[in-house]
């Protein structure tokens, strides 16, 4: 498969089979993620994968309660893996005081997408959700307070008989993306 | 080349050969990026591509300059892109106020990873600057104020005759990073 086959095949997937994640695919989704650059090599990632049913459960329920109940969906994940993030090292955090860009989330972004396409090669589904409690998380699992919560990953085997509802999600990833005159520009052509 | 393989064939490149890098390739990478996911599919990213050589001179000399001076490598590629970003759609932005965290950014990482991979699968080299004078390129280019820029990625074919003369730099990626048993861990073996 060629990268940009495997960039293809990735979608949020938001409904899976009722089968658990082999450790050796998510020990092999968490090495991609591991190798992953950063701004001065901080590597301000932590990802806590709850694999384990009841676990899962209380997880899920905590992280879309009220007005996060738009992610109910991820109780139907085999896995969920929490991301956790610091602000990375001293230097990385001094370019991004200068910078006014938080470079580690930039980083955390990077990590992210190592993780979910190597889940995509194995033949894993995988989706990103920002829209959860945090809080809540955080309280369930012991993650001190100052770590930030920018992502959960759901991951397992994907449904094939789920047909999404919502026409837009019904299209090619390359559909729903506003074409490259819109966004590449060569030169003094973006003048 | 499987995924793995192809992440840890990635690396910062900070050398490369004088040679112009074929435009079917470029747009390949962007293809690649343009197919990003991002939250609430905003989008958030522009890429501008310097191959001229004569604005890719200016450029350089005016992202590396002053404080800057670090990234001075940068006029020794071939192909300098400007990455500029704006906050995302009205929903990402909200989502983001919720949250407290700027999901634009994780989008530009997961972007501009995949245009980085893509590179490196087609034989090119890259390396993220993030140290650099953004208002200094804002300028040269006409690049609205209120856009921000994150980044650029240095492309081009790798010059293999240089040795980095930082004996860690000339460690494979695997041995740079952190071991899983520092960032991963699973259900309760958390706390």
């Amino acid at each position: 498969m060629t990268f940009l086959e495997l960039v293809k095949n990735r979608y949020s997937c938001r409904s899976y089979k009722d089968l658990p994640v082999e450790k050796d695919k998510i020990d092999r989704c968490l090495e991609a993620a591991r190798l992953s650059p950063s701004a001065c090599n901080a590597q301000p990632w932590e990802f806590i994968i709850i694999d384990d049913s009841q676990l899962r459960d209380s997880l899920a329920e905590k992280a879309a309660a009220g007005i996060y109940r738009f992610s109910r969906f991820i109780c139907r994940a085999p896995v969920i893996i929490v991301v956790s993030a610091d602000k990375g090292s001293f230097l990385s955090k001094a370019g991004s005081f200068v910078r006014s860009t938080d470079f580690y989330l930039l980083d955390i972004g990077i990590a992210c997408e190592h993780l979910v396409l190597q889940a995509t090669e194995l033949g894993l589904g995988t989706c990103y959700i920002g829209w959860f409690d945090d809080k809540a998380v955080k309280k369930l699992l012991g993650i001190p307070g100052k770590r930030i919560l920018p992502l959960l990953i759901c991951m397992g085997y994907p449904d094939d008989t789920y047909k999404p509802k919502d026409p837009i999600r019904r299209r090619a990833v390359a559909d729903r993306r506003k074409p490259l005159s819109e966004t590449a520009f060569f030169n003094r052509e973006y003048r």
